[in-house]
């Protein structure tokens, strides 16, 4: 008995590796500061709470519609629509088990074998993993640093293009490396897609997890609407990461494919979840826009002692809650072989912990710089403060 | 444009069409009696409710490990193995949304394309559904009517094993048929995995559902444990359908494998969700017992009913919620042109809402009586005796 060929292209996330470092560190008795976690440690807004308890005694445990409960595909399509300036129809939107799923399905939906998807790098290892799992080609693009922080390297992105490209992954607001395209960029990234004809997952776990300005999503764009798929996820904006819910949100067609995927997958997302899902968009948003308080001062402490470290620059984002300073200078400073032992020094010598640019996906050709990702979701002011401030003393006194 | 051409491979569940037509005809007004429904109308007992809510006071909203928490994998390893006479370590126990992710994972996992899977029909439609989307070969067998009930044609899956077959699902207490096998049926599946090295997957959703007697997993027999995954679930036991947990419980390499489709499908069951398990695994079981009280109180309800209607025969299985009439008669006296039409008849005329022996795979070649499936999960014993009894006017009338 051998189990199946198509596991040999199955990626994964790598950083739980970071994790169980860190984890292994502070058995020691050691302090540890978390930047490795993509979670918030902040409590989900109360009410959201309350409203599921609601759904429980009221019988919400038995199963529901594969594609969602009717009040949370309709209060999600008015709202993300009416946040993007679009009309889209409850139809459209299919509530999902978090907003990870939506990367699998999409993949599944519009993508053969042998046919090739763009795909941003760094980036979430997720993409990469599903299009090479169900045999499509992944090609990576890039970003290249700029006065506000990194763009995507377009050239290289019209470069890729073949006639066996079918779709590209875009994450607006993104993870790891916390930057957002002008307008120009992003109006760049939907002509292409549009002159090739291309499907685009808009990857939106950000779009309201931001502190000043508005988000625009690429669906927006003239003619783009109807090639996009959105995916949504409450994970970030009302602190749900472990109540996993999230949607697709896109063409009629690929919401009634993702609908079918459901129904063969998982049924359905936990029942009375998404009740708990319409009170985090109708309901009372005292507690939702509190956390944003908290992370955008986490964000200033983060980067006013960044500011100190010798060899580390970083640029300030605006959404996300990611830092990726360019650590190339400290590396050297320290005397690390490479940024994985950087990262391994850094953790044995201040307990500050957290993933580098090797886990958002292989370095490309002629990148010259390293990074690391510093993650303030999961680790308090105070605590940013003492963490960073370890590092500085570190590296300084190297 | 266009979807990707997988996506004509997969399947679906057709049941949903009837509830569809009973929602229908009870909109115009029409009681409807709902026998097609394989939910559960019984509260979640409200000591794993109240665990849930501990857990979410308690933090655990954020993420959580992809295989699942620690104390419900254990939890889950002693139990399932003590149930069954056997020794899991909590590392074969992986979390699931559900008990349905265990098809499509399990599928992943051991089969490669144009390799056969053999899978029971009349059955749960989705086995079919992704053994052909991941490109494997479906092979129905089938069930012949017995003394007690229904048994596998044990000849026919001997002759339906080639060198391609590379698994084979095993459903003892079978939806929709409610059979279970005889020790001897179970030991004869047994020997056909063993001595062609096949995978099993043995879909013990109703292993705790039964009214008399005791449940033996085909994973118990010799040689089996390290060839079998077990799909597990809190669904029927614990009346938590629209709760989403599951485990998948099996050989090592394939927990592992899994846990990685896990991480790339949906990061991890919803947190607090698994420690309302942790509860209705190791809590008080009061609730959770009385349930089977009601249930097998309507079975006998629904057994003594059928009795009484014309053209209708049953066994009377010890397990599960379904009932699989013979209706070969009735449809005759009532002139009905095939059993889908006499669904159509008995609704419009009785409001008794069913599904069919269809809805649960093609007919297979040679099969001459035909079924219908009565779930009684999803209503009272009162109204079981009205909407049969309805029923018993209808045919005897006709």
């Amino acid at each position: 008995m051998a189990l199946a060929e198509r596991l040999s292209k199955l990626g994964t996330e790598t950083a739980f590796s970071v994790s169980l470092a860190a984890a292994e560190w502070g058995a020691k008795g050691n302090r540890i500061f978390p930047f490795h976690l993509g979670d918030l440690d902040l409590a989900t807004p109360s009410n959201v709470v309350a409203a599921m308890d609601r759904a429980i005694a009221d019988g919400k445990t038995g199963y529901c519609p594969a594609a969602g409960i009717a009040p949370l595909r309709e209060a999600l399509a008015n709202d993300i629509g009416s946040r993007r300036g679009l009309t889209y129809s409850p139809s459209q939107v299919v509530v999902q088990p978090g907003g990870k799923p939506v990367i699998t399905k999409f993949i599944q939906a519009v993508m053969n074998p042998g046919e090739e998807v763009l795909y941003p790098n760094p980036g979430y290892p997720i993409y990469e993993s599903q299009i090479e799992y169900f045999g499509g080609v992944a090609k990576a693009y890039r970003y290249l640093p700029s006065s506000t922080g990194f763009s995507i390297d377009l050239d290289q992105v019209r470069s890729m293009i073949t006639p066996a490209t079918k779709a590209i992954i875009y994450n607006d607001l993104q993870n790891p490396i916390g930057s957002e395209s002008s307008d120009e960029e992003r109006a760049a990234i939907a002509q292409i897609a549009i002159e090739n004809d291309l499907y685009v997952l808009s990857d939106e776990a950000y779009f309201e997890m931001r502190y000043s300005g508005t988000s625009t999503s690429i669906a927006s764009l003239p003619g783009m609407q109807e090639r996009t798929v959105i995916l949504y996820t409450f994970s970030k904006k009302f602190a749900m990461t472990g109540w996993r819910l999230g949607a697709a949100v896109g063409p009629q067609d690929i919401a009634d494919t993702i609908t079918k995927l459901n129904t063969n997958d998982e049924s359905c997302t936990t029942h009375f979840v998404q009740y708990a899902g319409v009170e985090a968009i109708l309901g009372d948003q005292t507690e939702a826009a509190a956390m944003l308080d908290v992370l955008v001062d986490r964000r200033d402490t983060a980067v006013t002692a960044i500011a100190e470290i010798p060899g580390m620059t970083v640029a300030v984002p605006e959404a996300t809650f990611y830092l990726f300073p360019d650590v190339t200078e400290a590396i050297s400073i320290v005397g690390a072989s490479d940024v994985a032992d950087f990262a391994e020094r850094a953790l044995h010598n201040t307990g500050v912990s957290f993933c580098t640019r090797r886990h958002f996906g292989r370095p490309q050709p002629g990148e010259d710089r390293e990074y690391i990702r510093f993650a303030y979701s999961g680790i308090k002011s105070d605590d940013i403060r003492d963490g960073l401030g370890l590092l500085q003393q570190w590296i300084a006194n190297a």
